[in-house]
């Protein structure tokens, strides 16, 4: 009985931005200080990106609580192989937060970037939300980081933005690139020289601008018809800015 | 010669985030606790949520510079004259800050959400920026703040998102909603019928969330379907979320 009538904890799913610790708001620093348990995504045998953001806040006997994905790249993305693995790793991150937080601790889990915006976070998310108190804490995103850093307006007025990933079809991709104002192209990576290709057929490589690690320490920023189609990170973006008339 | 000699002020625009102070970013708090000047934009006659989010940042003796809008609501916004008026705002308000960055002030000027994603500010920057030491800083977007208080994750892995303001005609809004994962649709306001409209013909409006004034304390939210014709704000949002599966 004992167990049952004690007060479950909250889970905060905190975006803590695109990577410059000084990019996190004021609100996400302290669900941080305020949790026993801090859980974070990585790769396995990667520190991640996140945990390097939050490094400072996980001193002083808070857990850490990390969420290693399972190595999936052999694997069709869209087979069910693939999802029926990732399903069940969500689901065992998920069980592990529930097990916290009903001890009563306070949980929270990291997002780079925006926790639901393309955030792994929100698949715990909709796993928890029935059972406890939850609190989403937006962040700045890995894409507004980008322009920031690069200098460039992005969107202004009555512009239509599409955010695509770089993972479409190369005639898909055209598609939509020849069908709005700014764009911006996600997971880059392999899908580099595709990507160029379409922009290129749309008739807008000319002002594309490509940001590596953007807002970190060792971040690059480039017109992308300079880049190389040589190894591009997964998390690199491209820009396509949608301001045409300067006024 | 001494006036020539002397070292020009950094001119930041500060991205201040949605609404709610303690999403400004420790990077945003540090420009405007290192600036002499702060600049923001508001309407004639209201004092502005960028003025309000920042308000105690205006006290001992920084110089607040307020950028107030000419009235330009009764003109057609694609018009000569309109474009003219607004052409002349972004001047006048760029020379008020060049003459304090001059005289070696550091300004920030700050803009709701991120400077560069639909921020006025923008149109100081391309004004300023030959001349001057630049930095922008980016924030969470009005959107992060609506989709995070609506519990609502917005896109996830493959999704295509966009963001479509309210002004479009009927036809190119349902057309867009019809082509899309996840979408935003910014500007809702005298909008909101059309807007219905062109969701419902899309088949889009039952998941459809409407946003108003999200991350303030009065802020609302509720299914699109639930909220009358009547009087919305301009700046409320719509929100249609692209994750269509649990998993």
């Amino acid at each position: 009985m004992n167990a049952s009538s004690q007060q479950v904890g909250r889970l905060y799913g905190v975006g803590i931005g695109p990577g410059d610790p000084d990019l996190m708001t004021v609100k996400a620093i302290r669900a941080l200080e305020s949790s026993q348990v801090i859980g974070h995504f990585s790769k396995r045998g990667h520190a991640g990106n996140a945990r390097r953001i939050i490094d400072r806040f996980l001193a002083n006997g808070v857990t850490e609580l990390p969420f290693c994905y399972p190595v999936t790249t052999e694997l069709d993305r869209h087979g069910e192989c693939y999802r029926s693995q990732i399903a069940g790793f969500f689901d065992e991150s998920a069980e592990a937060v529930r097990a916290h937080l009903r001890a009563g601790r306070t949980v929270s889990v990291v997002s780079e970037g925006d926790p639901f915006f393309y955030g792994s976070y929100m698949h715990l998310h909709v796993r928890l939300m029935g059972e406890f108190p939850t609190e989403v804490i937006p962040g700045v995103t890995a894409m507004s980081g980008c322009w920031s850093i690069a200098g460039v307006p992005i969107a202004q007025g009555d512009d239509v933005m599409m955010v695509l990933p770089g993972t479409l079809e190369r005639a898909e991709l055209e598609r939509r690139l020849s069908d709005c104002n700014a764009a911006i192209i996600m997971k880059v990576g392999r899908n580099l020289p595709k990507i160029r290709a379409a922009l290129a057929a749309a008739g807008r490589l000319e002002r594309a601008i490509y940001v590596e690690r953007g807002t970190m320490a060792d971040g690059r920023t480039m017109p992308l018809a300079d880049k190389p189609d040589d190894a591009a990170p997964y998390f690199s973006i491209v820009l396509v800015p949608g301001w045409e008339t300067i006024a």
